[in-house]
């Protein structure tokens, strides 16, 4: 039986690696990396550095595959996803077969392996099912509230963790003072009332090209737009997070 | 001016530890660690463990001090922990004049500095303030859903992280189908109709005493409960944090 490792490797900082990911990298036989087309050709050069250097002394074998692309021609979401989940797990199954003496698989997982994150539905749908194992990793929220150095939550508050496409639509949660927002395709807190809300943003937390924008909604809104496009434009792709904040109601 | 470093340490494993955090250790002047009285023994032990091996070749310097307790006579929550992070910071701000040669002070905070954690909010209280920089860390929340290898949301759904109390006062969060409860006193989960919720439970996760239950919520329950008892009667304290998921209505 494969034993298949999901590691989380952080937010793009080699130094969020810990301990426990390295050495499950270590000891892997094989290590599988996707190519995810040129704009994010630097994640995959970061997992290759990671690999490197991790990987110094190891046995282990470093296989690269090509991300299948989902098939936009799919109308319904869920089902466009369904599909690109399964194209992704029969190219995993291709590249562990070419390397039949390969036992313990690992695949390296920006941030951690259950947020936001297809990697375990996609190991769920592999044949014969893996004994699959997580290794935690630090996320783009605690990247970002390291950043600004602030607190997540109020005291003995809740807060959400929803994404751009949730927030645009369904507006400020009920029943939180406090929203992380995710996969923003761009700007959809655009779509609150700005008044008495607060914004911390960051884009590429944790990595040197980090940028920050922080303030009162309405005066952060048209400076993240901007910082936004720049730097979108210049590296080709852009991963950015924020928490909003209202005062309590 | 001091620079004050406030690092997440992870949730007991001492492999969860980043790089990030071990080279900022190293590179302090002075480590401060809290005893926490008798029952967390166990945790200002592993305190001490991280640093002995991390420091190993480090001129860092390790203060211990003892930490205040809340005076249960202060009627009023908000003002009872206020007061405490007062003589918190008070004593935080003594242990470093000890030390009058320390310019870069770090502290070890469980899981991450910014989640149910007081850290931020008692640097704040500092005279004079410090320059605050945060070194993030692995949580319980991913550290549990490593330990059940399950996604944290469901594909492109929100979830709520809350409080046990929140739990049992205000029921089931509005607007999602996943929350995550921390900081429960015990079994929170009860005030809930347990039809078509799922649980998965963790104590000590992470740690080598890691216990999981997992399973529909009415049948989990009472081996939740039971094994809550036993773990806490045995190692004279408890930390404990679980998922619900509905069935998406």
């Amino acid at each position: 039986m494969i034993e298949l490792a999901l590691v989380g490797i952080g937010t793009g900082n080699p130094e969020h690696l810990t301990l426990q990911a390295m050495r499950t990298l270590a000891a892997a036989d094989l290590v599988l990396i996707p190519r995810k087309g040129e704009d994010k050709a630097d994640l995959a050069e970061l997992r290759r550095t990671i690999c490197a250097e991790v990987l110094r002394d190891a046995k282990t074998v470093v296989a690269e595959f090509d991300l299948p692309v989902r098939d936009a021609a799919t109308a319904d979401y869920r089902r466009r996803v369904d599909d690109w989940h399964d194209a992704i797990a029969e190219v995993w199954m291709q590249t562990i077969a070419e390397h039949p003496g390969a036992r313990r698989v690992a695949l390296l997982v920006w941030g951690d392996p259950s947020l936001y994150d297809s990697t375990l539905r996609i190991a769920a749908r592999l044949q014969p099912p893996p004994q699959v194992t997580v290794v935690p990793g630090i996320t783009s929220v605690h990247a970002l509230t390291a950043a600004h150095a602030i607190p997540l939550n109020e005291i003995g508050a809740p807060f959400v963790v929803t994404t751009g496409r949730r927030l645009r639509e369904d507006g400020w949660p009920p029943g939180v003072d406090t929203v992380v927002v995710m996969l923003d395709a761009g700007g959809a807190f655009e779509a609150l009332d700005p008044q008495g809300v607060e914004i911390w943003w960051g884009a590429y937390v944790g990595m040197p090209e980090q940028i920050t924008v922080a303030g009162p909604l309405a005066e952060a809104a048209p400076k993240i737009l901007a910082a936004r496009a720049e730097a979108r434009a210049r590296h080709g792709w852009i991963m950015d997070i924020y928490l909003l904040r209202r005062r309590a109601g």
